[in-house]
């Protein structure tokens, strides 16, 4: 059985992404959470982490032995074990968008990623309203997001036809919209419902507001926890 | 045939990892260079690849129509075409490595990618003595780079045993420790005179060489061409 390390679910949108997807497709696996020291470099997260990677972030996929450190990296080995699931589209466009998509956000956003941090269990749309008024790099990464949003197949379905990795990529932004509530068009919208009328999505976020840590330097915008 | 657009050889380091793995597992390609403006903002750079990729930024490959614009999501495509040439290594563990250290060059390394931009030409060697005095964040970066190098299965080989789309991500930091004259281990250095031994690695510099472009926003460091 693969063993998944994650660190706490309202923060940790890198974290999210395979968990989502072991989830998703019914893949047997353990989670062991390592929480994120409550102030910075205090506690043992770090030498939690560093036991399983030497990189020291997570998450990280264990499998038999074999430690996979990169959230792209265990998706795709994710489909590669399990090739009759699709874990990616079946279909080679839509594989080859989905991949495209996945690794955009995998390499980039840092705006909207540094701006608006994961915080399930916030609502922080004042604080959305004046990043909002103040960030031009933040409206550039959401309406290239919106952009490749408006372009799923279906308008009801998933970003590349059925839920595959590429939504789960993507499962980060739609809780951080809405924590921040920022203005996004009708079709953004449906999307975001979609999603979170995702049973895989539903159980992290359930979770996420059940865990009551609350990480000082990942929530900055709040003086105290709500 | 595909079609691979790229921008200048001897600075675009992300033009550079997808057409070493062409060139590398001798799959035909047209190559179509677009090249940077000399001039930040000017030239046609800009509307030239609007009109293949609407992300407006290289590389692109274009196979029948298919349009791919991320180096990764190229690469994974690329070897998911030629299952008979191992693109990724054959073997299930080198190959979940090499996408580790594939995706965590994609994401990460931002100290050493703005510090040290590609300049393959450029000797820059007193600039790298002054960045290594002054910036802690791209020793680290240096640091991880050397572990996963040392890491690979034969000192006398590549990262993940033969040449694979995990050395095609790190070629650009084979040229940038030349570029600067970082100071690097000996296992470092053997890694760096194996892959200046590969052809397609070679090819690449050669034409490198040959181009007399001078970019001057990606060419910072120097008042004028060499």
């Amino acid at each position: 059985m693969y063993q998944l390390y994650i660190a706490n679910k309202n923060y940790s949108s890198w974290s999210m992404r395979p968990w989502l997807v072991l989830k998703a497709f019914n893949l047997p696996f353990e989670e062991i959470i390592i929480p994120f020291p409550l102030e910075r470099n205090t506690g043992t997260f770090k030498q939690d982490i560093l036991a399983i990677n030497p990189n020291a972030k997570v998450p990280v996929l264990v499998d038999d032995g074999l430690m996979l450190w990169d959230s792209l990296a265990i998706c795709e080995y994710l489909a590669e074990q399990h090739p009759d699931q699709a874990l990616w589209p079946k279909d080679v466009k839509q594989r080859a968008r989905a991949r495209c998509i996945s690794a955009e956000m995998h390499s980039g956003f840092s705006s909207l990623r540094n701006a608006c941090g994961m915080n399930i269990r916030a609502n922080l749309a004042d604080v959305g309203k004046r990043l909002w008024r103040e960030n031009e790099e933040l409206h550039q990464d959401v309406a290239r997001i919106e952009q490749i949003w408006s372009e799923r197949p279906n308008m009801n379905g998933f970003l590349c036809g059925e839920f595959s990795i590429a939504d789960a990529f993507y499962a980060p932004v739609v809780t951080r919209l809405m924590t921040y509530a920022l203005p996004v068009s009708e079709s953004t919208r449906q999307y975001m419902q979609t999603m979170l009328q995702h049973s895989a999505l539903q159980a992290w976020i359930d979770a996420a507001l059940q865990e009551d840590a609350w990480v000082n330097y990942l929530d900055s915008y709040q003086q105290q926890p709500l």
